[in-house]
């Protein structure tokens, strides 16, 4: 199977001798406080090293075992039955599956190329927007400056808590970063990212930068489901950051990602038909296709996997599965450029390109 | 500070250096795997290595961080508001807290030297039964074999689901292991313990072995909430089981923590009035101390504390905090065995003997 659908990195990208020495030096450094209970909020030294990194006091930053516990423990806080809460349209799946699980009611903001769409968005009481501004998952967009500082001005005037999802935002292959919203608001905005995509996904540390009464509950809500997190990958994560193992893997990584993100880019540009569109993202894993006169993505998705190909469908995407009929989320991080180009040969056959 | 409240280890049980080499050749070994998302149900390798020592499928054990959040899993499918639960009273207290939080109603059974009092059993539908029967917390008491036996059947008889909590189990000093629930019920009661008494509470590794449908329910709920759990402690555990460290390591642990309950039930012995009882425990890591003339916990505590003893106030083990007012948590397993004799000898002075 050529997979399109796993947003996971190829193994090759991960730095497994490293790590290895990295989680052996933390436990030789720090083995009583790493392998005894503690403050359910994060392994205090990776918490501190990431406060300074934002420029916030240690207690707005809970580490989580990955980010999406994080988002996890932010709904149960905010989100009642019928609650309401933003996102973009399309956005990451798993978020959408807990929001529906505690019954909100997820309203919707359409994007374009530069992002969400400011002036959709609704009137009214939220308990958050959630966002992801850079590389987005699914579409690999990334909301251009403007609005990114019009976002930040209206979440303030507004009284809006925005979640600000970043996990993609060093994993850029070229041009210049953009300053998250958590920047642009002066630190009032909140904002989670993960190691996964520029450590490894096993190690499962994600953190989230929030207002400090919320931090505080938060913490509190994670004391209480596990009482400490697993500080032994926090600890193995940040042996790796103070060493310096850190941006010369990132950027190996980028390297390996680049590739991939140029092989899916020129397969595309070869096999795909002329009404056919697609993201061509800066960076992140991901590429969002819109096959307006292509079958239905639930249609090609059967006949793909059935011949060796998978990817995941648009509607995924969209809360209640309304949208995205015709778009497909294409992964690129997972397989080889080879992979890549035979892969997108064999699905324009079913798009009848 | 003398905390007899804190029940954990002392430092110098954990084996500091053997599980940093662990950790190391754990990722030598799998690095791919244990670095990459998988299933959410807990590290390939470590959930068949469980499932065999308990005899059944893989797919029936789910390997938690730490086993309260597999608690918080199996409270968060099976209770909604009003939902009624079984405890024994007193009872492990973060138990208590979850299901507060989840509205559940729960009734308590009493207890008395051998476990819960199975005739005040109450009649009804029960979402489940929440027990520790060996050297439980608070109380350090351990369930009669008969008790047991006659719990495993009750379970079948009244379709009632059984949880039986055993993460002391293993930490026994003396006298002969009694057969678990589990064991008792072929295998149809539901069954939790971890490595954090065995091996050490920082790794946060517990396990649940559960009828099949209701583990596949709770391993999407995990999956749903943190796609995978840290593999790297998993990993590092198994390795430490598979490479014969746990047996010796066990074995060294209890001796220092025999010492400690030793020095307890001496000091409890040389210090306290005459109407004070207290439980004699085989094992685990508490003693629960009965003062039916002495003043209120809650007063007792507070002069304690300022006196540099620490304590939990048996009232908290009961839901609602009506109970045990007049009794207390002291745990032996993190103080030394002077720390111990000093700071019992100074609780009985605010006691009055």
């Amino acid at each position: 199977m050529i997979s399109f659908a796993r947003g996971v990195p190829a193994p090759e990208c991960l730095a497994v001798e490293e790590l290895a020495d990295c989680a052996r030096a933390a436990l030789e450094r720090d083995g009583r406080t790493i392998l005894s209970y503690g403050p359910g909020g994060g392994y205090g030294p990776l918490r501190e090293e990431l406060a300074a990194r934002h420029g916030v006091e240690p207690g707005r930053v809970l580490v989580t075992s990955g980010s999406l516990q994080g988002f996890v423990f932010l709904a149960e806080q905010l989100v009642k039955p019928g609650t309401r809460v933003l996102v973009e349209a399309p956005t990451y799946d798993r978020p959408l599956k807990i929001l529906a699980r505690l019954g909100a009611d997820v309203v919707t903001v359409p994007m374009d190329d530069d992002g969400l769409i400011l002036d959709e968005l609704p009137e009214g009481e939220f308990a958050f927007l959630y966002t992801i501004p850079t590389f987005q998952n699914p579409s690999g967009r990334t909301m251009s400056l403007e609005r990114r500082r019009r976002l930040a001005e209206l979440a303030a005037e507004r009284g809006l808590l925005v979640l600000e999802d970043d996990p993609y935002g060093l994993v850029r292959y070229e041009g210049e970063p953009l300053p998250s919203l958590f920047e642009l608001s002066g630190g009032a905005t909140a904002y989670c990212s993960s190691f996964s995509k520029t450590v490894a996904p096993g190690v499962r540390v994600g953190w989230f930068v929030l207002p400090a009464g919320l931090a505080a509950e938060l913490e509190a809500l994670a004391t209480s489901t596990y009482i400490s997190p697993p500080y032994l990958s926090q600890a193995t994560v940040l042996e790796f950051l103070t060493r310096g193992s850190f941006e010369p893997n990132l950027e190996r990584v980028n390297g390996l990602l680049r590739e991939r993100r140029d092989a899916m880019l020129a397969a595309l540009e070869r096999a795909m038909p002329d009404d056919a569109t697609w993201t061509r993202p800066d960076g992140g894993y991901f590429v969002w296709l819109d096959l307006p006169s292509g079958p239905p993505a639930a249609e090609l998705l059967a006949k793909a996997e059935a011949a060796g190909v998978s990817f995941v469908k648009g509607s995924d995407f969209f809360p209640g599965g309304s949208g995205g009929e015709r778009s497909l989320r294409l992964a690129f991080s997972f397989v080889s450029p080879k992979e890549i180009a035979d892969g997108v040969a064999l699905l324009a056959k079913f798009v009848g390109a």
